[in-house]
């Protein structure tokens, strides 16, 4: 009787999700995208550069975490400034304007679904669930 | 009349958070401190080294996010290993092991509350809301 052959191997390799590498694929600042989900939470992409517009998001809160490069986030009262490796939280519906005086590359938390913009709509509003 | 002083300005700046800095304040491995708060969310920094043990969360996907070094997480038919810039998302209820060969620094994701070692109670199990 010829014997059972040894199953091959299932052992499987996961993919990571390499910032660096996602953030090469995008070419267009201000646009956003999706790199993974977490529960109802998604984690996105951005490449800043500019004066983004002020808005607030009235029902979560917003992480920025910037990856590369100077992001400044204006608030009505102050600003925090977010070198590579440094993280903020945007607390609900505070108002706030990103600014990048040269490109910042960004990694964003925030449930699914929000729009970069907030509750106004302006000619910076981008499609906000395109994964890359 | 003396005139009005100007008023000094109330500009805040607020705080950022550097991860860096964070990690460094912190020495002993697997245990894990909470850096910021996203809605229900919490960001945690951990130092990892060796084996972890097998875990799962029932109730929740967890977000691992590679600051330094490498970690494999070991999944039930498979692996993933993560190096610095590089994330992974476990899927709510599946079992994985964390192994770091050398000291790792690993930003976590996670719904505030969650237990380390998930629905298993062992000697790798650590408080859960330790602010650092």
């Amino acid at each position: 009787m010829t014997p059972t052959p040894i199953a091959p191997s299932t052992a499987r390799t996961y993919p990571s999700v390499n910032i660096a590498h996602k953030l090469s694929l995008l070419h267009e600042h201000w646009s956003q995208r999706v790199v993974a989900e977490m529960n109802d939470y998604q984690f996105k992409i951005a490449k800043l550069q500019g004066d983004f517009v002020w808005h607030s998001h009235a029902d979560t809160d917003e992480c920025f975490f910037v990856v590369a490069g100077e992001l400044r986030i204006d608030l009505r009262d102050g600003a925090v400034t977010l070198r590579a490796g440094e993280m903020f939280v945007v607390p609900k519906g505070v108002e706030h304007k990103p600014f990048a005086q040269n490109e910042a590359h960004v990694l964003l938390v925030e449930p699914r679904g929000v729009i970069n913009t907030g509750g106004e709509e302006s000619e910076r509003t981008r499609a906000n669930d395109v994964w890359i």
